[in-house]
């Protein structure tokens, strides 16, 4: 893969050309702005949780994205039951282990849920996918940083053993498959004040799963594209409440030429 | 009826002087939105779902507002009770049935809750009311919009049979009472990039219905005000960002001049 | 205690420099907003409210805010269970008893949950603190206002049986320990047309209480940051979806200048 400009745009126009319906179980903190950034990059997202129904949703969605933020026991069972429905009708899953190492019963629970089946994509920052792995790690909340070398370690074996790919977003976003690996550069330290922009890329990243099949490449894209825009948008802000608004209008018209001019990756 | 800008501007300051209590069972996604539109408007929403009070707060509520976007089998719970409650006291309810097609557990729900008494109004897209009767149709998510004429027979059944005004939103909205309709034009395309908007007209339903007797009239005056107001904003806004924002400034200025002037309406 | 701008800007610069991890257990509503106030003030919000992980996080967080909005039994659990953790542990503990006095259910559950340990914090309007105790009083919603002369002295008598701060907020707000208080008249009408401002209140008083011991003085600079903040928000705003935007904007850039030329404070 060539992470040009040109090829993320390519998804991004066809993200807007088919309009993938993005089931997402995702947290109550987030979910307004998760659905808004998918309408905006031109995305159909559905917001269902209800372990009646999440099996039947997920199975005709294009993506599915389960986001842990907010877990409790009912909505554990209904990210178990969308997972295996995704699963088996080969329904590429994204999960975002949010608070990872915070509390044991957080950690044992995205444990379990990421050995459901296979997911194309898991996105947290350092000490989540430090956490997912036996480790002494404790994380302070869920907006902890790692030191890398140790979280690359961590997301190496993890894309290996579970055949999917990890990134870990941060100052600088690493896109783990393997051996393969993609650094993105972008992004605005302004992001971090805003809540929720991680669990909205890790949506993006199930955007961009649904219309293309290497999971290294749709995560790369999804955080390119989420860097781009985030500095867009700080860049036109005196703040964090205009950085939210920038954010969806600048999603919603990105350009090709936005991706060139800013894009920072090293493959 | 003759659905003037006067006529309109009447119900918004009767809105604005008497704060009518809008109790809401609503999805978690556009909670935060439905309540700032009617606060906008110049109601007074409170957002209570659980089934131990839910009867007591619709029972003193002006109107109930009950959409099942993101419902779970304890939220129907409070669903039900607070229908009952509303209408052994009165108390106009609108129904907002998110997704009706798009699961079987769903669709189920949904014809439960309409059938627990008569709703004032039930307001949906096109699909959505569709499935609110048997037919073959399958939702796609919770955007979907199928054959006007369909959905139109479907409406006038629906109406006649549950005694209850309906509305198809869209980029005409149609609003059915028995053999009666008002067709509204206004709104813009922008506005369905942003998540909840139709949640938001329906929440809007319920600010109407508490100062406007006839659920046809209501129904008619809020989709008037949700389009009006929609495309005041999407004119003004670079993106679904600002729409927003927009929207809730613009609505809470509303004047019989800016309804005067873009009023789209058709009896 | 002197409550200077010099004074208050000392807390807001200490909540920047150690970014207090604050625990919400809080309502669908507002969490959004919630979260965003505290990120954009300093602070480092985390939002986790199942039973089985409540009080694993209260124990380590800096502060604790209960908001009981949307309560419903499994979240009270939750509440109960993280209360008395951070009891325990040293963790002072902020409760806001949203709509208290709307219903009974409400009204006893709040009740039982300022008895789980001495809360350090207790905000609300006039009517909710007025339904802390017995009285003949009933909430319309969750925005009402009550003679200030009758709720002082429900604060006064709760400040003292529960040796606790208690905030009455309103046009003024009344911040009350045993026979101290502190009024601040900082704030705009505006404020009442955006959802939740209420609750970023009792959230921002979870981020001073994090990083000032005393909770008189802890409230009160939570309420006069809060009410500058609004105020400045609002002049700039041609509505409330503006003043939201601003809000973030604002609490982000506060200079203890801001805070200087516009605190009203009477001790």
């Amino acid at each position: 893969m060539k992470l040009t400009a040109a090829e993320i745009y390519r998804s991004v126009e066809d993200i807007r050309a088919r309009s993938p319906l993005i089931h997402n179980i995702t947290n109550y903190v987030v979910m307004n702005n998760t659905a808004n950034a998918l309408l905006a990059l031109g995305a159909s997202p559905v917001m269902i949780h209800a372990e009646e129904e999440v099996a039947d949703m997920a199975a005709m969605a294009s993506a599915l994205v389960i986001n842990v933020g907010t877990i409790s026991e009912p909505w554990a069972r209904g990210m178990f039951k969308a997972f295996a429905a995704a699963w088996e009708n080969g329904v590429p899953v994204v999960i975002d282990p949010v608070g990872a190492g915070a509390t044991p019963y957080r950690t044992l629970k995205i444990r379990e849920l990421i050995n459901v089946a296979e997911p194309k994509i898991i996105r947290g920052n350092a000490s989540e996918i430090m956490a997912l792995t036996d480790s002494s790690l404790q994380t302070k909340g869920v907006d902890s940083t790692a030191a890398s070398g140790e979280a690359l370690q961590t997301a190496r074996i993890i894309s290996k053993e579970r055949n999917c790919t990890v990134c870990i977003s941060g100052e600088i976003d690493y896109v783990v498959q393997g051996d393969r690996m993609v650094k993105i550069a972008n992004g605005h330290p302004m992001m971090t004040k805003v809540t929720g922009l991680g669990c909205t890329a890790t949506a993006l990243c199930g955007a961009f799963a649904a219309v293309e099949k290497d999971g290294l490449a749709a995560a790369a894209k999804a955080m390119a594209v989420m860097g781009i825009t985030g500095e867009m948008a700080a860049e036109k802000s005196s703040g964090p409440g205009s950085l939210q608004m920038h954010f969806l209008d600048i999603l919603y018209n990105l350009s090709e030429s936005d991706i060139h001019l800013r894009l920072k990756v090293e493959e």
